[in-house]
């Protein structure tokens, strides 16, 4: 879940391995990819059914829903990310796993079934909560989510997250959890598309015609600006966590 | 608090002897029985008072109340678990406990003063929110809570939560208190059930007529459907826990 | 901080000591008394204040004003325990005072320095907070609190609290600042007098006439049933801990 | 991020390190700037997004608003300070950079670039926050936030922060980013001000016509209330922290 081991070795700690007896130790792909659609789908659930229960409940508030939404979703991820944490990693969003591949912390050949199982467990978690409530499995969603802003929000949502995520796992990966569910939580107010910041969810949003969803026609923009969001933050925190030993200049 | 002790061996941390010094060191069977009650009963307390207080206060305005009902609960919870969980693990839940009585970690012996204590805390906690709140002290819920939306809710309700406690107690025993408590706060919003999990405080639920209640009749269903939905949580988590080394294939 | 150390000696840990170097290291008593009242004094300004400001903006609201004034509050207590406590212990509170003080685990020579600094330190907070809002430095609240639902309610939110420390206090010191904020943040919603739970924050509301004030009358049933409540408490956390081996019996 | 490293030696841990490895693994200066200004940057984004988003959904209730701008604010500093506080430190503050520079935990030499990179972060984290919701990158806050009750109210919310960083420093640091995030959460409501407690964000926020700006002529007054509440704090922190070892007298 970083981008930075290849530049501080030291930064290697327990919440690395799952199973904390070196790699050996690790669970099998297959229990990974399957820890990995099972936390995403929860975390789509959490999403979608929290925004079809906040949007009934709030008698027509659209803040009091988001508030209820927002609640949801933070508090889902800390749990989730605490409890699978240690089987996967738990990314649940295919922008951390190539964040990982690209920092060596995963092994490329595992990334295509991090990325299957992700999209996988997304779309069984709308399927999940159109259930719960009542809904058709999945319906095409109609709430149109585009424009340049819109855009811009989804680079800075991914940008902080993937900023958080890499500057966390250096030194407090038991932190991540807390980290990672208050930075959605804050991001979900402070940008103009409330943060999907995360293509798998993306697209597992515009098959519930409901609070959360996005136009299907309004994912590629979306999913473009996260990769570069996610791109700018791998940028930085590698050059932020470049050691002066490295360069064998620059130490004040 | 797991169902993962005989699969990794190495899981039992401190968390698990509440006194950290072998089992010798444990409390009496009677007085962690009382903690159960005890917990529970807060609990409930919790969930019921705060659930009139919500309504009471949110002038009209269901969202509100069930925000406050949410923050409330899930404050107690992490509260609670984080005091009590040194002393009897902290289940408050029976579901929990038969789950730890399938994987090893209490004895069967044990199982049915926990949730004797369960039962009679969570009846006890509604009591005292009901004098809290000047009601009678038991009256029976006319809320309706049933259907298939309903019951599917509750077995992804308990699936979740079991699923939570059973991958947390492997390595982040410490951490289950924000986790549950994180869960729960989630749940309450993204099932149409509003995640009730736990059949010990959907009985104590049925005997105040107040926001939080359940009719006595739904409460059958409700505690099947949680049944089966921590059976599934307990078969996935020991599926993915299951190492290669026990395999002796599945290695990537 | 614990009424337990008497029964498990080996519950103490370095959070007891706040220099980590034995009793010799602890900070003056006067420093202590200080440190109390600064933390009381904070305490009471965010109860307050927070009770003045949601009012005003929650636009009739009194659930939303409420909410705000629980947030606040919890939030306060979660960063004054953090920062405070391993100077003074971070009582805040003349019956988690007392409980020490019979538990042994504050020299009752210091009781009274403590007592004295947190009803200071609440009056001086109840002045910030009229000042800060631009009300008279003082004035008897006229905010109705009593009947036997009201003081039943003070048993019960101080016996959650005591017991909350209590159970803590033995193998889980370092959560204490969580627990206790996140027991107060429920039992706002959850009692029917919104939990003062505390004689020193009692009294300091009975000076400002706002949202979370008290009228003078109403202060000695309060306090009367936050001693009651405490009592039950630290007579049932000393019966849980008791171990097996103190008794020679009891063990299963 | 602390006073009182010359106070107790003892107390100087890993978190003051930012590599762990002594002063030589420090980021070189630029570095831990450029953490500064992005962790600005995002803070003050977060202040002014989602006070814009806020207001928009709020539906004309400003309690609501705040409570959005609230969870919003003290989740983002959660994140943020996790994440970056290994870097730099994380203070995004000058008073707390001046108070570092004080109590000689950062050199006198490091403060100017720290203090340039949270100006300019904060006015970038301005320009963003407005682009994303569509309005000019710059213009004038016509929020009047005047008065002595105002100043007054910038003077204890910058004392309180000062004081949770001050004690939590000694012997809590992992605790920091919790401790600093609930704190805000509070000051948000228990002061009249909204508690700004930063030079940093109140020059920024002077900049942005919305709900979280302040009007440019009222920054001064701001700024001073601050540098006297952070003076206060320090004074104090420094006092409560002298050991009797220190002083051979006033141990009880």
């Amino acid at each position: 879940m970083t981008v930075s081991s290849r530049l501080s070795p030291a930064a290697t700690d327990s919440a690395r391995a799952p199973q904390g007896a070196g790699p050996a130790a690790r669970l099998s792909l297959a229990r990974r990819a399957v820890a990995e659609a099972v936390g995403t789908g929860l975390l789509v659930a959490a999403v979608v059914g929290s925004g079809i229960m906040g949007e009934r409940l709030a008698g027509g508030n659209v803040g009091l829903a988001l508030l209820a939404n927002t609640a949801a979703t933070g508090a889902a991820l800390l749990a989730l990310i605490t409890g699978l944490g240690s089987l996967s990693g738990a990314h649940f969003n295919p922008v951390v796993t190539l964040a990982d591949g690209f920092g060596g912390d995963l092994p490329w050949g595992d990334v295509p079934a991090y990325i299957v199982g992700q999209m996988t467990g997304g779309l069984l978690g709308t399927a999940v909560a159109n259930l719960m409530f009542e809904g058709p499995v999945f319906s095409w969603s109609r709430h149109a989510r585009a424009g340049p802003a819109q855009l811009f929000s989804e680079v800075v949502a991914t940008f902080g997250l993937l900023l958080i995520i890499g500057t966390c796992a250096r030194r407090r990966a038991n932190a991540i959890p807390f980290a990672v569910a208050a930075y959605i939580t804050a991001a979900y107010w402070f940008t103009a598309s409330t943060s999907f910041a995360n293509p798998a969810v993306t697209v597992a949003r515009a098959v519930s015609d409901s609070f959360a969803g996005i136009r299907p026609g309004d994912v590629p923009g979306f999913v473009v600006a996260q990769l570069v969001g996610g791109t700018l933050a791998v940028g930085l925190v590698r050059w932020l966590l470049l050691r002066s030993a490295d360069t064998g200049r620059d130490r004040r």
